[in-house]
């Protein structure tokens, strides 16, 4: 992802500087792209005028700008810190908190879309920071994004990104119990899956994970260990807001379970196996 | 419903006898149409190659098709009965092994899609029955259905009808829940909406529903009560297959809880009312 956002960034005529932990993908990315590969984060932010991080977890973007070697001692003051991975927003409100106290600003801002979106600038970018920062922002944004949403908070951005998680992942986890009970009670299940696509039931899960169930099919378009993550995150901010969230919890359990049968590195569409064993019925 | 597709029958050149328990409505729509009115569901039968029932549940079909003045005493041996109602399977098995008895075939083929798909001759119609019975059937289908799928067994048409709907029903008691989080998390609820809509979280249900929910708009496009109805069938027949549904049955209890708030006659979008008992909180 973070590739194919930073080609859009050169295309869009910002020069960029790239570092990566593998240096020959920075070395590969500048090698077609253009810009400059940093040895460090600390020297990315050399003379930017914004950083921006696209990692796997919390604790990587706060290595990125926070450790070390981090951003953050590279960057001169009132520089704009723009993370687009998604983490914990607990985390962003923390490194914001970090960021500040060095005259720093940050905006998290999680994307949706996979790689193609990523490679034809159509991201769904959902921005949580004050207005002026998002403001600033907005040109990166605009590079590498179709529908651009400031939606509050700094570590607003990653709760509507983990609430949208959380419900994609439920509402897969709802197909694969129906199809289980299909299965269960006799029905065509090709014809079933047509008609969730025409229906009420109808959801982008039907779409796309309903034809890789009917075939067990877990090539990972995105893994089940991290849609799990998601929807716990999902579940520790609502818990945390006092609003409880029935529908994930019970989807969380299915995800976990089907953890607990190997299926971490599978696609999340994988969550069917729980699915399967709860009936002891294989579709 | 009913008349609408009536109406698709007599263009595509049948000739329609038409009952009503209200007659001026018959009449209406004999004016309209032509064809010609029928006292009973008996005398409509007389003569006829197929009897097609929409009415609102097994024990409506069970009178107009086996009641004194029913479908069955009219219809000559080997006359095809089509129910097109959303009932009970079991009862779609039990009226067909009724009609079976007196020679009569019977095929089950409920179907989806809102009045607007009714007028245009767009319904998805899932049919139960056998190939001989479904085949006979499908020039009736073909005047008042895009997508006609022959899904089963007799019953079968219900129970995919009945699972489509607890996955849409499930998926809307999902979108609550997320608004209900949202809400409490402090974030800007259209916007998560936007973001439902364009990530992998969009279902029909957002599309539909979320609008509705944000306004407290429960104008009853499909009724609460009845959705609840659906579910618990679904249920019943998940249940008698050996197949558990705990996304659905948790869904039921959601639904259930909203009817417990005097919201049976309102749109099933108002199953928020019982997310937001459940947080404490008004989105």
């Amino acid at each position: 992802m973070g590739s194919r956002m930073a080609a859009n960034l050169a295309r869009a005529g910002h020069e960029v500087a790239v570092y990566n932990r593998t240096a020959e993908k920075a070395e590969a990315w500048v090698a077609q792209h253009g810009g400059r590969v940093a040895a460090t984060p600390r020297d990315a932010a050399q003379g930017a005028a914004a950083v921006i991080t696209m990692v796997v977890d919390g604790p990587q973007v706060e290595q990125a700008l926070l450790g070390d070697d981090g951003a953050a001692h590279g960057a001169v003051p009132g520089t704009l810190m723009i993370d687009m991975s998604t983490i914990a927003p607990a985390d962003a409100r923390r490194i914001g908190a970090a960021l500040a106290e060095r005259g720093l600003a940050f905006v998290d801002a999680p994307v949706s879309g996979s790689s193609p979106k990523a490679e034809d600038g159509s991201l769904t970018i959902m921005a949580g920071g004050s207005d002026a920062d998002v403001a600033r922002a907005r040109p990166f944004f605009d590079a590498m994004g179709e529908k651009i949403l400031h939606v509050g908070e700094l570590g607003q951005g990653q709760t509507v990104k983990v609430i949208s998680n959380a419900v994609g992942a439920t509402n897969c986890a709802t197909l694969a119990q129906a199809l289980v009970v299909g299965k269960a009670a006799g029905v065509d299940l090709p014809s079933l899956v047509s008609v969730l696509g025409a229906s009420s039931g109808a959801s982008y899960m039907v779409t796309l994970k309903a034809g890789p169930m009917l075939e067990h099919d877990y090539t990972p378009l995105f893994r089940l260990e991290h849609m799990l993550k998601d929807v716990a995150i999902c579940l520790s901010e609502s818990e945390a807001a006092g609003a409880p969230f029935p529908a994930a919890a019970l989807a969380h359990e299915l995800y976990a379970a089907a953890m607990g049968r190997g299926l971490a590195e599978q696609d999340f569409a994988s969550v069917l196996e729980a699915a399967e064993g709860l009936a002891g019925i294989r579709i």
